[in-house]
């Protein structure tokens, strides 16, 4: 059975913690992370903060802060096991042992959220055949959608996700307030944006394009933009509108 | 029974008839249209092309395009029913006879595509109280979701339809292009995506909001700006990060 040891006591360590927890194919030896009082968070496991009681593992999956991934990889020099880091943005390069890997959950976890990790899409990368190999064989243990991404697709995904995420959020944030201003409840808005992230799904993004830019309804667009103050806000009106006439006009 | 009258051969038309020929509280009484072909999807009911032939109901509900509700009200003016438009956009003004109203389904149709109306929200107003209660009544037969919504109200609904939906499609449609110019599925941003959906409907936008802007993590947006080709693109990045970082500043 997989041994795996768990560095990091944050929010995507909570969650890892909690789905690698709940199976009986991976043996979940042990958590480790500087701060005492964040590892109480851990129950019915062994915790560390001391990096010479790190115990031996075929797995250390390390889920700390991007700008700390360097450091904890140095304290695992002498370990044997493969050292994967749990990042969207990190290369695998910051991993400073042989055995390097990715193991890259791709979702926004939310404390105290339980998140259902057999949908979430893993991406995963190795240094080695081998070492890929387990990576995957780990990650299959806990979802359904995984995938093999080198360092340079996983940077174009989260790029992609910011903006598909979050933009499109910050967008739902100006829809909202300008709701909120004009005493309309913004929830009046909620199924037609879960309709349209249902046609993204089914027919993709492009094709599922509609509105007063793709028609090249200026009359609208005008008076949309009368409507709007925020400075940034009529910007952001006028750019996307530019985008989406720009995008159609090149398919022509 | 409530007797109604259908206007219009398009999209939003074909998707009432279905809602309102389900219905065993409504006697859908015929369809109008210009066009005859457009008129032989409507089965099992009476259908004209001849504004004289248009008979005798208690409700008159517009389905055209916003340009032509004018025109097709003026058909209407010694009708004694209720004539109402399905416009997101037109105001309550473009109805010439006296108990005018709007009855206005706020989601996106797909030709083809069955919707449930039960979950669509309804936006109503009335020329007079007996107007508005009628329209009211008649949109509580097909959905839960009925709001009473001024023509003013609409149109800022217009406008948060257009960034919420059109625009966070936009940027869907350049994170896919960006997947697959670096030959990664687009797919595997669907679970983020719908789980931003998810979190805007429980926590709000405004709370949901994550990413480099936020956290203002200038090494990262740097990088991405690096990454991106398009300038308009570029210029989307670098604006709606702006205006992300503006909004959370002021909230300090």
């Amino acid at each position: 059975m997989l041994s795996v040891i768990l560095l990091g006591t944050g929010n995507v360590a909570q969650h890892l913690y909690n789905a690698l927890a709940a199976l009986d194919t991976v043996n979940l030896k042990q958590v480790y992370g500087r701060n005492t009082e964040a590892l109480s968070y851990f129950k019915n496991i062994a915790v560390t903060n001391k990096p010479d009681h790190i115990l031996n593992a075929d797995v250390y999956l390390i889920a700390v802060n991007d700008d700390t991934i360097k450091a904890v990889s140095q304290l695992l020099l002498k370990k044997n096991g493969i050292v994967a880091h749990t990042s969207g943005a990190a290369p695998l390069a910051h991993i400073k042992t042989s055995n390097s890997g990715v193991f890259y959950p791709l979702q926004s976890f939310t404390k105290g959220k339980r998140v259902d990790f057999s949908t979430i899409p893993f991406c995963i990368e190795g240094s080695n055949n081998k070492t890929e190999a387990t990576l995957l064989e780990l990650a299959r243990k806990l979802s359904s959608k995984v995938y093999t991404i080198s360092s340079d697709q996983r940077k174009t995904i989260h790029l992609a996700a910011v903006l598909a995420n979050n933009f499109s959020n910050h967008l739902f944030t100006i829809a909202s307030s300008i709701c909120q201003e004009n005493k309309v409840p913004f929830a009046i808005l909620h199924p037609l944006i879960t309709e349209t992230v249902e046609k993204i799904k089914h027919i993709g993004p492009r094709e599922a394009q509609t509105g007063p830019a793709k028609r090249k309804d200026v009359l609208t667009m005008q008076s949309h933009m009368d409507q709007l103050e925020n400075p940034l806000h009529k910007k952001i009106y006028q750019l996307l509108s530019e985008s989406i006439i720009h995008t159609y006009e090149e398919k022509l």
